[in-house]
């Protein structure tokens, strides 16, 4: 068998690549996805458009190993979602489903996790099979590679590293509900509290007071030399470097990837981070390596592509 | 084929059980570690025993699966060990050289992953496959498994979670050279450690005033109801059930298993535990079970027999 896809599954858009089972990227398009009517037409939307790339390209279903979907919900083993708010999904059977809707093999997983096993198998982490991938966006993301696999848990929800608790004295309270979480500070929304934390302590100068805030801002006046923008670098990195030496304790991986917008940053950030990370890590961590992600949008398909194989 | 050994090594003795492959402990015995001339001894030893039990017994190999052995230190997927202290060992390929030895096939683990592994096999963990194990002790040991497989890691270091930082404030340092190490708090002597520093702190009357101690003391004067020990135990489980829960957003367990000498206090621990994970725990984990450990010192053999399985 010398193809297979990968599916990535957001609320907007439906990433799809063709892979040949050696990891050459063939071909990517995107659909859009449907999301009214609990999303009913999503996975028929996908069906319909596989079909479609086989028959312009005359392939048949006996030259697939099979379809790897990454969607944003905890995924079990079984790859059932109990509920998918992006995707409007209530409790969803998207493995079965799609192995009917396809009569191909179909794997499903976690986004996060299926991101972190893309940059294992194409991406900054080749070569690793025990991997930490942390993905610092609008929040903090979590995949994390045990033996190559997935740690994917008993309810689909294994590295939701966003929630480790970092600050036990935190007044606000995170998204999820509890306070002091590591994406309240590792994340762009977190970088522009920090900022906004640290801008109303005191008048110290910073180009920060002009325009507006946001982690680019932040990390661009840190590139310019700005005081302020250094100490509230030095605090994101703080937390996130001390949350992966917890997280690492526990995993015990070679490497941690750093992807999402926030890492555009380049590698100015895995300085700070890692000066952290060994502040505090365990001994037997102390040369666990960090990189930038290398896949940006591909980690999803490429991941998904790989769930299959 | 019908049975399998499961060898736990330990400083002093060896442990040694002789299993059905359904789980069946036909029969346990143990010899001494030799650990002097670098533990040289300590293999053919175990060698020697195994092969005058199945003598006794008149097995052949033929109806043995295997041989698994737990032991004290990080050890990689190969059966490799970099160092042992307690075993006198330096770098030593475990598997291989028993194979050698027995012409048995052998697997190797460290000695808490075993442990979790028995706990899960015949213990309180029965019917789960994801689980965290942790051991309060002298230290605080931690064995996870994740998908029924132990957590081994990139160094043989995985779920060392009695080096995860729960206090950044701390002045003292824990063996590891850190400081503010779960352990500190957690295990029988961090619970020693911190009821020091509660009697310490004023004058308040309490029965720990009198006699040694010791974790059991604390605990023996919780059950009579004395406050300076109630607020000791709330600490100590704050530190734990605030550990656990974060180590609960990255692993995802279905269940926590308590053992080790502290767990001898029995359920009324639990319910101290449970209280601080509920008060952080990632909404997904919060119908995470704990339970206490039931296979005292056999857990090592059984899990070490789980191992070759």
């Amino acid at each position: 068998m010398k193809y297979c896809f990968g599916v990535d599954i957001g609320g907007t858009t439906v990433k799809i690549g063709l892979f040949k089972t050696d990891g050459e990227l063939v071909d990517k398009w995107e659909i859009k996805t449907h999301t009214e009517n609990q999303g009913e037409a999503v996975l028929p939307d996908i069906a319909a458009s596989l079909k479609e790339k086989m028959q312009e390209r005359e392939m048949d279903t006996a030259q697939v190993s099979g379809i790897g979907i990454g969607l944003p919900a905890p995924v079990d083993e079984n790859g059932i979602v109990k509920n998918s708010a992006n995707i409007g999904w209530g409790y969803k059977e998207v493995t079965r489903e799609m192995e009917e809707l396809t009569g191909m093999k179909v794997a499903s997983g976690n986004d996060a996790n299926v991101a972190a096993l893309g940059e294992m198998w194409l991406g900054a982490g080749r070569g690793h099979k025990n991997l930490i991938m942390v993905t610092l966006g609008t929040g903090v993301g979590g995949g994390i590679i045990v033996n190559g696999q997935p740690l994917i848990g008993a309810h689909g929800a294994g590295g939701e590293i966003g929630h480790l608790c970092m600050n036990y004295e935190e007044s606000e309270a995170c998204g999820c509900g509890n306070k002091g979480c590591l994406e309240m500070y590792a994340s762009a929304t977190g970088v522009v509290r920090l900022a906004g934390r640290r801008l109303g302590a005191d008048d110290s100068p910073s180009l920060l007071r002009e325009g507006e805030l946001s982690a680019k801002a932040v990390f661009d006046a840190l590139k310019e030399g700005d005081q302020v923008a250094g100490e509230i670098v030095e605090e994101f990195a703080s937390y996130l470097g001390h949350g992966l030496a917890n997280i690492a304790a526990v995993t015990d991986p070679s490497v941690i990837v750093i992807g999402g917008g926030v890492s555009k940053a380049g590698s100015i950030l895995l300085g700070y981070i890692e000066k952290y990370f060994q502040e505090k890590a365990f001994f037997a961590n102390k040369d666990t390596k960090f990189v930038l992600a290398e896949l940006g949008n591909d980690a999803g398909i490429c991941g998904a592509a790989k769930l299959i194989l």
